[in-house]
């Protein structure tokens, strides 16, 4: 499938990577704060500090800016800095990475900066559902990964499942981030990833 | 607050009362399908049958009627008949309900009815930020009510919190149902659900 973003030339220069960069953050700061369709080329444009005619080049539809925004979304996710080189692998991690996402509020700000676009594009956009795909499993895979060594250093018992237990882990992030949006407060993304985690350590082997 | 709805006619006729119904019902089809914002007044007049001016009488703007679709979609899934009397008192009952709404598949085709367009509107549209809330806490009732009932009834023992559980449960159908359309599989929602489930047992009195 070719699509608007494959066909920019594959060769930039540095400053029209900085310039491509630049769009791509203010879009994806504005969509995260307002949604994808609360956000226009000028407040980009105004933003990022570049003209019509240099957002129109390395975006010539808005469909092709919102994808480069999904994978910017995507890269940030599985290179947060809070998940310090990218390891999910010890109770004591998997605590302090729901402590810390609890205790950022986003979820009352703006919910999962990948999370959030992708439930708003999900069902209206067809053409986003591979990268939608791709970034929710690039980011499972931390969880996977990190599940499937703690199994094989015998840190939980050989009848946990870690594709399942990221499923829980995974599920229970987006949803609280959700409904912490809704009410307004973070109790429930709080208890949804301490439960989820009990269950987890449910699979450690008994002293 | 006075909202547009608030300011429609207080009595309808029967008819009206039908016609009103009829439109919420085909916007509330047509939104499931295609979301928000790739729906439209002709599309939705065409399914229901009405004419513009009945449309505009009812729905002075889309907002007003994207807030009716919201209040029938939480209606919907409080009394929807696959919980039989809202009961989700059991285990068994929960196990019932995760299995029926993973079978059903809705999942893999656009989501939650409510949750879907709750995360599609609740970044770009404030005022439609306490019919969200309202909806999700009526919601999850269903299950802090089930909980409750079982604790009370010593299936499950005394530190079971109810209201964590049902953040737990909620968190997990909800992130799941995302999980699930992006990845085109019913897996995420089966596992999380079954993981939130198994942990909920976890609080069953021992033998």
């Amino acid at each position: 499938m070719t699509t608007t973003s494959e066909r920019r030339p594959p060769k930039l220069t540095a400053k029209g990577r900085a310039t491509r960069e630049r769009i791509v953050s203010a879009a994806a700061d504005l969509i995260y704060e307002h949604g994808v369709h609360n956000t226009n080329d000028e407040k980009i444009r105004a933003i990022a500090g570049v003209s019509g005619s240099q957002m129109t080049r390395h975006f010539p539809t808005k469909e092709s800016l919102v994808r480069a925004v999904l994978q910017w979304q995507a890269e940030q996710i599985v290179t947060d800095p809070r998940i310090p080189e990218g390891r999910l692998d010890s109770l004591a991690a998997l605590r302090l990475w729901a402590d810390t996402f609890v205790a950022a509020r986003e979820a009352l700000h703006g919910g999962c900066t990948f999370g959030s676009l992708a439930a708003e594009l999900i069902k209206g956009q067809p053409s986003h559902r591979s990268a939608i795909a791709d970034g929710f499993e690039r980011w499972q895979e931390l969880f996977l990964r990190g599940l499937t060594a703690m199994r094989e250093r015998g840190e939980l018992r050989a009848e946990a499942d870690p594709a399942a237990l990221t499923h829980l882990l995974a599920a229970a992030f987006q949803g609280g981030m959700l409904l912490d949006q809704a009410a307004g407060n973070t109790t429930p993304l709080r208890d949804a990833l301490h439960g989820a985690l009990d269950y987890v350590e449910s699979f450690t082997p008994q002293p």
